[in-house]
């Protein structure tokens, strides 16, 4: 089969690799239908250094199973099913408590000798705990929508949250991404009636008008926060959902946090130092919250609202290309043509 | 009268200066009957580089209001009264929601033309926000415990209330010191079962084993880590209470932090930078929360657990001496021959 691997900074192929085969009674084989590009792969696509090793890529895929190891009982050959960006058994004292992501058996998908969503086709571990059958088809318009249970939805309802948005909650978001557009319609399905979109590209930020944001503010650091506070009363949001990941991001959500406020971060942090002394988290009692998102606690609750149109977060897909076009697929993400793009086999 | 001022590290002076006055009609003048040194006055004990003008010293303290302005219409001439250490309106955005340390007209004891409360007598600004009466005379037995109502007991309750502490949390604290010994107290209320208190001198972490603590850990950083995670199966526990304010005690912190669980602050960060990253908070969706204590919002409730006698939070205190005296509480403190000493006028 294909799939897709990263050799480097700006460079991604398509091999040719042997097929995936069930490891442990546990696994599940999955043909994958639709995939895509996540934010979070463009770090590596920025960063990575050379390596004569391939790293598999890909974590968000839906798919039909071809296989099922002798252990797995909730899924079975020719179900349609979406898997969360990590694998876990669902079982364990903390996927009990909500935090599939630190699931003793858990782990990520491109690591470990497990391969990526980018391909033909994928061996997903935990295969019990993992995997979401859903009552569609494989020509379903659903589809795009459905994809995005798989991560980016499910990681900006992650980060409202953890930010606990509700009816009597402000929200500022920051970053235009797919995530932060999520995380805007996430908000607002919680009932928040002022949310703050923070991002410069206006086709993405009439998108985030749409899913629900209130005002725009485009402009960053030191001015954006001075905006976001001219807009609050100078008394900043309850809740900033940060997408981003950068350090100057982080930077613009504990200057926006109002006192007693909480940050809810799911952008992958590209630092690991930043400020949370005294004139930053401490003095005004701000919380910081957030992590990769335990997307499984969330997919079963937000299936129907999907299923049945009152959600259509598969908007934030505005491309789709084949497989073998996904390394034009990066580059447009990372130059911003493309906001999120899906992949077809 | 006579106060407190610090003029540079180990400089501490009693001086004579005259009787505070009405300066707004929201001001209250107390007599102070009993105040203490705060394990926060260590911080510029030990660090405040010599200046020629003394800063005044103290925000804890208890006494009886001998004068108020005219628009002060909740305590009276005679009341006996506890104050929080810092002051607020009680009534703006932010105390509504339960910060009166980010009070819109709030501030801090011995800042702007405030006093400080290690004197005989101080201007409350704000007392209709900020005194409580409390129904007690100046020779009661339980005004030590009282006065931790003005800050080390509700300091370390605000710990445990902003970590959410309850029946079904696991709880470490890190610092033996009396805020660390009051949030051993504070989660003990709050119904946890196992409360683990790092801390290293047996006289303290004695005093914290009749408070609550179900294990003491000596150890520290790698060892004190190492110690707490096989004392929780590996896990770390629910919620860490860090009292110190020193980077290694977060560093400790988010070492035995269980996934998904919560840090929380309330030691005066010593440090603006730390890792919050992936390999530190974001990674285990760990939350990190706290910061000056809003103990207003919680001293009427407080009261008559102090008043009936379910709780006596001012075993903290291990020495009694007068103001003249005050200089040597500091040293006393400083060097921990002393946990936290109380001040007669």
């Amino acid at each position: 089969m294909r799939a897709t691997f990263m050799y480097g900074a700006g460079d991604v192929r398509v091999e040719e690799v042997p097929d995936p085969r069930i490891q442990a009674p546990t696994d599940a084989i999955v043909r994958v239908v639709l995939s895509c590009v996540c934010g979070s792969d463009l770090h590596p696509y920025r960063n990575m250094p050379t390596s004569g090793t391939g790293v598999p890529m890909g974590h968000e895929f839906l798919g039909v199973v071809e296989e099922t190891g002798s252990d797995v009982t909730t899924v079975r050959r020719g179900d349609f099913v979406i898997s969360p960006f990590a694998f876990q058994d669902n079982t364990c004292q903390f996927c009990r408590e909500g935090f599939q992501t630190s699931c003793v058996h858990g782990g990520w998908y491109g690591a470990g000798g497990v391969g990526g969503g980018q391909a033909e086709a994928i061996r997903v571990p935990q295969a019990d705990g993992t995997l979401v059958a859903a009552p569609v088809g494989e020509d379903s318009e659903l589809l795009p929508s459905l994809l995005t249970l798989s991560d980016v939805y499910l990681t900006g309802y992650h980060a409202a949250h953890m930010g606990k948005v509700n009816q009597r909650t402000t929200v500022t978001v920051i970053g235009d991404g797919a995530v932060g557009l999520s995380a805007v319609l996430a908000s607002k399905q919680m009932g928040a009636e002022r949310i703050i979109l923070m991002g410069r590209h206006a086709s993405r930020t009439n998108l985030g008008r749409e899913f629900g944001a209130t005002d725009v503010v485009p402009e960053r650091g030191k001015e954006g926060i001075a905006k976001v506070l001219e807009l609050t009363g100078g008394e900043g949001t309850h809740v900033v959902l940060e997408a981003v990941g950068h350090l100057p991001a982080y930077e613009m959500a504990y200057g926006v946090v109002r006192p007693g406020g909480v940050i809810s971060r799911v952008g992958v942090p590209q630092y690991e130092q930043a400020p949370i002394g005294f004139g930053s988290l401490f003095g005004k009692n701000a919380t910081l919250t957030g992590g990769p998102a335990p997307v499984r606690a969330y997919i079963e609750q937000a299936l129907p609202d999907v299923l049945e149109g009152r959600i259509n977060p598969g908007r934030v897909f505005d491309r789709t290309v084949t497989l073998d076009q996904v390394a034009e697929s990066y580059k447009a993400m990372d130059s911003r043509e493309a906001l999120k793009v899906l992949l077809t086999p």
